[in-house]
């Protein structure tokens, strides 16, 4: 069928661009310096757009706490005046070739990661990841004054500190680091332990070699091995840029991007421009949950960092971080059948994200919508999980399944574009 | 049989000493402080005794290159002429709870890993990693001025810094960072890659919260990242101190140390006290050689780290470390393969090194040789290979099977001894 074969075509230039791309760390920046169209009093949210009035609980207190943070009110009442009165305006990361985990909010004032893809010459951005769930932080839906002042640290003393780190690296290519990390058991989603870790090395020795005082040196050593999470961010920033180069190829089927704002889940097709196809977020599939909580206290998934998986990491390499398989609720086994079934909806096999633990065979990679409603296996995603009330914070981690009804709607949509 | 029983008995005693054993790193000394028996005029050679006129060429050639860095001779003629005056004593490493890798030289003021096994109270030394065999080293058998310059920096310099490392730390547990590196693709004798990361950011944190100069702390965190094995002799030491706990218990048939001097290879028993059983040193049985060289410039296998493989890592968790497989050779299936093998001769799983491909599996610990002899399977070493004149240094990495005829004459003592 002649269209068929279109579509073939459109998805071989699309994976093409995938395995081609080259996601370079280039700078760290505040948002309102570097993202296109980022004002003042604009926030970025994670996820398919959506309004002040259907947010859920964290990601509303998210925004608050970002507005106390940007000092465009004095305390958390103000910020919900403030937001009442529309004197902020939100838009979706992905308008903005951003992204952001969890209840991810971008403000102007942030800073943030700048990944340019040196094949294609576009460039992704995310913000930087606070520390483990169990702190309290902004992307678990935490506000306090805490949470505000270490945000406010990260502006001054951490991103600048970043900013010589990038500099002085002549850039780093997160690629490379991606694939070495992969090699050393992370999955570059729920587990960036190997990654973090490369990333503290270059850090500890730029930071001696430059100018910076000792004394600034230790706290933001300290606090990036504090946190195995800290690349996290650094690999959404990594992933968006290589799937914004897939992006736009007219008749493929290729999934570009997969995120959620807590409340719809949505993906994006690479020939199907910027609509997101839709359904309710779902709730952890399986998960191990902290002490004290029940499976109900979750949140349905949130955030950004879903862009991992159509990338071809995250809960697509399984197979490769027996550790988070374990985390999630599993067992290394269960892993690799994970990774075996994300091969039957998925166009290739990664260029250079290898597993060890597979003779060194390919992560699965470039989700096709038509093999996910053919074989009725939908995308799995790790995920952590955070309470569905405002403050508390993450309460487990887990993996959970794109829903069907996204792929769906995208398929609608593709008929009626392409015939 | 009685006999039997009372073997099976003893052996697990043995295992159980083994699997209890919690090595920690408490200090970093001068030998001449710390290790039993060192005197300044001493040096301790890795492998079972050997005589000066019987040593292969990497070994003598280390040995001058020791005695000119303790300022015995003015150069390295002069290091000869005092060797054959026996104004210099050898021992073996092993007479003193000490070893060291390769063409292994401890000299009295080179600054030794002490690793106390907590549990039962011994201690085992290690000299410091000079860096990767390609770069010039005394261990691989080269001596000159710029090594001799390397190893007075490591005294006046590195050993100071490691020494607050270990202090500020209150002791590093070898045990519990071995068990996480095997988790990261190490398997702790030929990759150390992990475990060297983890301790270089405890060295860095200490040391920039420490008294320390800026510019003194530099050189010695580069040196550490720049060399991968650097973790490789403490855990070699780690690896020393739990087999000395397993040796002694009368009637037990479990290897409690592997090591060779290049020309002799030996096994000890737990049961036979301090003999040797000795064999020809072996050659590679597979490996891969550095661009340049061929088979024929190996020198046999040399060093004390083959006390890695009776501990239960090394070669029999090559199963945790894909890479390694890869680097010596083979490919990750046959790294599976070895640790399955080297299953059928040992007696026990470890109950700390857990393999995560293996669902997490712990690694063969134990070796019996009895078992080897009945199911006439070799234990097998991963190594590093030499070249077999002095001076030129590493040429590739490989693995190595230990003979079968030291297990035949440990045999053989054991029914002289008990029957």
């Amino acid at each position: 069928m002649e269209n068929n074969k279109r579509v073939d075509e459109a998805n071989q230039i699309a994976i093409e661009r995938i395995q081609n791309s080259t996601p370079i760390l280039v700078d760290v920046k505040p948002a309102i310096n570097v993202i296109p169209g980022m004002k003042k009093n604009l926030l970025l949210c994670a996820g398919p757009p959506i309004r002040w009035s259907q947010m859920c609980e964290p990601v509303k207190a998210a925004i608050l706490g970002a507005i106390v943070y940007e000092e465009l009110a004095d305390d958390l009442r103000e910020a919900e005046q403030i937001v009442k009165r529309e004197e902020v305006t939100f838009s979706s990361t992905h308008n903005h070739n951003a992204v952001a985990p969890m209840a991810g909010v971008i403000s102007a004032s942030m800073p943030v990661f700048v990944v340019k893809n040196e094949t294609y010459g576009n460039v992704a951005y995310s913000n930087l990841n606070e520390g483990v769930g169990q702190t309290k932080t902004l992307r678990f839906g935490a506000n306090n004054e805490k949470v505000i002042n270490r945000l406010k640290w990260m502006r001054e003393k951490l991103g600048p500190a970043l900013k010589i780190i990038v500099n002085e690296s002549k850039g780093i290519n997160l690629k490379e680091v991606i694939a070495a990390a992969i090699r050393r058991g992370d999955e570059c989603h729920n587990r960036n332990k190997a990654a973090t870790d490369m990333f503290f090395q270059k850090a500890t020795i730029v930071l001696l070699r430059s100018a910076f005082k000792r004394e600034e040196i230790l706290p933001v050593l300290e606090f990036i091995l504090a946190n195995p999470h800290f690349f996290l961010n650094m690999s959404m920033a990594a992933s968006k840029a290589t799937m914004n180069a897939a992006h736009g190829v007219e008749y493929s089927t290729v999934v570009t991007a997969m995120s959620t704002n807590g409340v719809q889940f949505g993906v994006r097709i690479s020939g199907l421009g910027d609509d997101w196809f839709t359904a309710p977020a779902p709730n952890q599939d399986e998960g191990k949950l902290f002490k004290g909580f029940v499976s109900q206290d979750a949140n349905p998934v949130f955030g950004d960092s879903y862009i991992s998986e159509p990338a071809g990491i995250g809960a697509f390499a399984m197979a490769a971080s027996p550790a988070i398989a374990e985390f999630v609720g599993g067992t290394p086994e269960y892993g690799l059948e994970i990774t075996r079934q994300m091969g039957k909806i998925t166009l290739a096999k990664h260029n250079t994200f290898r597993m060890p633990c597979l003779n060194y065979e390919g992560t699965p990679v470039g989700i096709d919508f038509r093999k996910v409603l053919q074989t009725n296996i939908m995308p799995v995603i790790n995920t952590g999980l955070a309470h569905r009330k405002a403050g508390i914070g993450q309460i487990g981690a887990g993996i959970a399944r794109a829903p069907k009804l996204c792929f769906e709607k995208a398929k609608v949509a593709f008929e009626r574009k392409y015939k």
